[in-house]
């Protein structure tokens, strides 16, 4: 080894005046967003406007973040960011790091590449089936692309962390995650690459547990306001993630994948998780004897109940779907590849929800039974199916043709309380059973919430009949409780010097989704209306006209405003015609308008919200009050 | 569908006062590091130091920025960033962000999970072999984890622009980069996950790139200056990326991976791109004719010096290692996986250095010839090799066997020129051959950089002789040229509407590495010492003592410090004692420790550089005397 010589010391370079610099004497650096004389010329910045949508673009986010050169579409569900992409970006998570820190989360940053061990031992690498992209290193070991980071942070935790006197933590990073998604959809929305911030809790106590859930659930609230997002808060399913306590933040909109319930009397829950209100048991000692009829042709609730009114009217009224008992035969796979049968019965006016199917019974998996299906369960007669030939588990069932079977699970909707008397299929092609009654001449295996909610429908909490909407999901917290630390060892020596298994809560932000859920809620038939926030800029000034002067004044005013701090995007184009200028404007969706054009002759130019009044002011007022007008606009 | 009611509409919420919020006027959002009153108490930071190394850390920044707490290992190769770990890295990155922005960078960000198909156009998806992640998505397509993006960003360029009016266009990211090194080692040094600033020039004509090679090299300077960084610019190879010039910029240390030579008159390159100088042929008229000796038990270039000068000896000087011809077996595997061998001849005082040999060879990989490989070519006696078996080739050669095959690829060092005369390896085992004159008893397939340099070889450039050393490679430029837009169709119309083929700039700096390289450098045997515009606070605050009133005070100097802007680290921790927390900041290496303990009783605090002397400042000064050394730190 030679000894090292310094060929260049640091600290010596010149400043050479042509390139921005720190102030002295200003301590904080200046970030990609923190730069003041922000200037963005369209004659140079890195982006170009289409006219046509995408082909694959399905919902207004994608369709306009891509026609504005915003994003950019790399595989399925994997979007490149440009530059104007890239501002709104770091503005939505400059926003979301501000509210994490405030409620005392400490930023930290883990790996994407994750080995398979920690996910192994909380059961969620085989959970995660096929969502999971899996890879192997050079050496055969097994790793996973993170889609969440919860065994990770339990670990690390673990790791530094010994006595109840290191909690309360609350720890988060704002990261890159992926999730080999069956259908990435609608652009940023459901992508397979994304960024989440995702923040974990650490506590002793259920009380410090509460406690950290509701700090989340507040700062949810600001970052979702100060986004410019209108949200609801709904009750949710914890699903896959285990634990107890979870709520959704959905921003209402038509496109959302999730639908959603509320009340007038504030009851709002995600339709996966309202809970049916479950009716009195009927007494049945009056109930007439179960009797099978022959109802020919009669395989759906229609021509069931056409029939039924027909030729075995009731006295009272007339049947409805509401009397028919229809039994669902759906398949169930297991994250372990296993496959079994299951059927659920649910009143014949409604339609088995298999969202809420998925929800109650994850991790499985569950779709309809098939063909392949019916032809091992020779009991199942597709469309006459009924409880003598189901569960309760381990019954012995005898089909028509004789041969028996092991009953399969069998599970109703809550409504199907005893004493219920229903229509429903008598195992045999053509015959239905009439007045069966539930509890006297069948039982299940259980009830399950898979029944379709309907408008209309009661609040589980009596506040009133429910409407439906659909939302994009934009926030979830979980109280997780135990699960986490449990299956990864994380305890803490407590007052008493015992060792207590730390209770923990998950919560996460989607932040390229709330940006594109930003560019739903805002925007029209022309293009994006960015809130001032979150904008790629404050400001878009349009020179329009042939003459040297216009271009001098638009620049001019461009850089005056920029060295006030207006982060501007001016349209510095030469040979583009006004008509193009303003559309692109419109695409782009920059708050504020400055048009310095033809009233230049008259001394002045024009200032235009994106969506609202244009007034006139002079060329000399131009930068005061454009900027106040910013100022009042992120106020 | 229900119509979508607001239940809460945005900027509706209450201002609580209890987080600290952006002030109004101010028009751009704080970011990580802009956050005026950064104060981060030890009681409750998320940080733990370690008294032991960790076992597996070979270097001293790896070492030490675990045991302080600033980086954990996830994974062979693969770290987690804690809090303290992650200030610093967003310091370096807005460092480098700044400079690539003062050149008219333009900022994007590319997906890390990629589509195989514009890495096979390039033929990269091969020749990455197996440091490239590679993995299948649900639908068995083939994805990868980008270890650079030449082709996504030539993709993206050809997709949006088409007119030599576009040009110059400089795009860059900083962006998490995969590589599956066969030995991650050093920590962050060669990690398998890691951050780079990668960026991209286009141009039409070479002038344009020449002109973005400049630009880049100049904040590649300013960048290292800024970080506080030493660093060297060699002259590169351009290996798997094609191309031409290519420099890199190192940091001087004993513990970097690559070696480089400079001369006093200011040649410096890396030892791979070092051109050895051709001596000028000799005239071979006089010279004896080639005779083979008997060399008995003579395997090794020493062994067979020492019998030459006992049995055969010069009539002018003694034999050296020098006057011998060594013939090295290699095998070469390719990124198709077809695997040859290769002869190498080399002055026998010379090894030949694999690095240089792969550079050389880039994309195929090459080691040393097997025992197979030697059962599979009788011709090659071990010890005893010499050219009359080797190519040129589509020589037909024999064996002493008699056996014959096709000359296996011979190349020569560059100072083998015609006239040059060996003892050499005869094919028989205990025989060599003497006064083998190049260009007269033998040729070969052409020569190549193989051997290794040392120091006082002559600088190619005659500057004199070369001194080596040993760097981290913090920085690589390249001039790729027009390989990547031939290879995907990158042209623009020129200002006679002729499609040309842009030309190519691809630049990097190692994020993760720079930071690791600021550690090496600035660190002593006590912990880390960080240059204060990357340290992850400015002043370390230590209260000692048991008084309420030493924390009292302690708390309102951090609390005053932070308030102006100065980020604190505040050891508050109550029953440490005050050699741990000396250690500690010594450990953490914040430039400025102040001590607030025994002092306070007289009025005074004690101000101290981290690696500098202590002065007593009086507590009513002490927020001023602080303010200002800090500002002189970072000016």
């Amino acid at each position: 080894m030679c000894p090292v010589r310094p060929v260049r010391a640091a600290g010596d370079r010149a400043e050479s005046g042509r390139f921005p610099r720190r102030r002295a004497g200003n301590l904080w650096p200046m970030s990609v967003l923190a730069r003041r004389g922000d200037l963005l010329r369209l004659s140079t910045l890195f982006v170009r406007t289409l006219r046509e949508d995408p082909a694959d673009a399905e919902v207004d986010s994608h369709r306009l973040l891509v026609r504005a050169g915003y994003i950019r579409r790399a595989a399925p569900g994997i979007y490149t960011w440009l530059p104007l992409g890239l501002r709104v970006l770091a503005k939505v998570e400059a926003i979301v790091r501000e509210e994490m820190d405030a409620i005392g989360g400490q930023e930290v940053h883990f790996p994407a590449l994750l080995p398979r061990e920690p996910y192994e031992a909380t059961g969620r690498w085989a959970e995660y089936g096929p969502n999971l992209f899996r890879l192997q290193d050079r050496k055969r070991a097994d790793y996973l692309l993170a889609p969440t980071h919860e065994e990770m942070f339990t670990l690390l935790v673990k790791d530094l962390y010994s006595s109840y006197k290191d909690l309360p933590l609350t720890l988060y990073q704002i990261q890159t995650k992926y999730r080999d998604e069956a259908r990435p959809r609608a652009g940023l929305i459901r992508g397979r690459e994304f960024v989440m911030k995702d923040s974990y809790s650490f506590d002793t106590t259920d009380a410090g547990l509460d406690a950290a859930y509701q700090r989340h659930r507040d700062a949810y609230e600001r970052i979702f306001q100060r986004l410019g997002l209108e949200y609801v808060i709904v009750s949710a399913m914890s699903g896959a993630m285990g634990g107890s306590r979870s709520e959704e933040f959905l921003s209402p909109s038509p496109i959302g994948e999730d639908t959603f319930v509320r009340s007038a009397g504030g009851y709002a829950a995600n339709v996966e998780a309202v809970v049916t209100p479950v009716p009195e048991p009927i007494a049945y000692d009056d109930a007439p004897a179960a009797h099978v009829e022959n109802t020919p042709d009669t395989p759906t609730i229609d021509t069931l109940v056409a029939l039924a009114n027909a030729k075995h009217p009731r006295p009272d009224r007339e049947w409805t779907a509401a009397d028919t008992l229809k039994n669902v035969v759906l398949a169930l796979t297991q994250p372990d590849g296993t496959r079994e049968l299951l059927v659920i019965g649910v009143p014949g006016d409604r339609e088995v929800d298999m969202k809420r199917v998925e929800a109650a019974l994850a991790p499985a998996e569950a779709e309809a039974a098939g063909d392949a299906d019916f032809a091992r369960h020779p009991e199942l007669v597709k469309g006459y199916i009924g409880p003598a030939v189901l569960g309760p588990q381990g019954a012995q069932v005898t089909a028509a043709d004789g041969t028996t079977s092991s009953a399969i699970t069998y599970l109703l909707d809550p409504r199907i309380v005893p004493g219920t008397r229903w229509i429903t299929g008598a195992n045999a092609s053509g015959r239905h059973v009439f007045d069966l009654v539930a509890g006297r001449d069948f039982t299940a295996d259980g009830t399950i919430e898979a029944a379709e909610v309907r408008a209309g429908d009661p609040a589980p909490d009596g506040s009133g009949p429910l409407e439906l909407a659909r939302g994009i999901e934009m926030g979830h917290i979980f109280q997780l409780g135990r699960k986490y630390a449990q299956a990864l060892g994380l305890t803490v020596l407590d007052e008493n010097g015992k060792q207590v298994v730390v209770t923990m809560g998950s919560y996460g932000v989607g932040v390229t989704r709330a940006l594109a859920a930003l560019a739903e809620a805002h925007h029209d038939e022309r293009g994006l209306a960015w809130p001032a926030h979150v904008a790629p800029a404050h400001v878009h000034v349009v020179a329009t006209g042939k003459g040297a002067e216009v271009f001098e004044a638009a620049d001019a005013l461009a850089q005056a405003l920029a060295a006030r701090g207006v982060e501007v995007v001016y349209d510095d184009r030469p040979k583009v015609s006004p008509g193009v200028k303003f559309a692109d404007a419109e695409l782009l969706g920059v708050p504020l308008l400055v048009v310095v054009g033809r009233g230049l002759a008259d001394g002045v130019v024009e200032v235009r919200p994106r969506a609202g009044q244009a007034r006139q002011v002079p060329v000399a007022d131009a930068v005061a009050a454009v900027t106040e007008q910013v100022e009042a606009l992120l106020a």
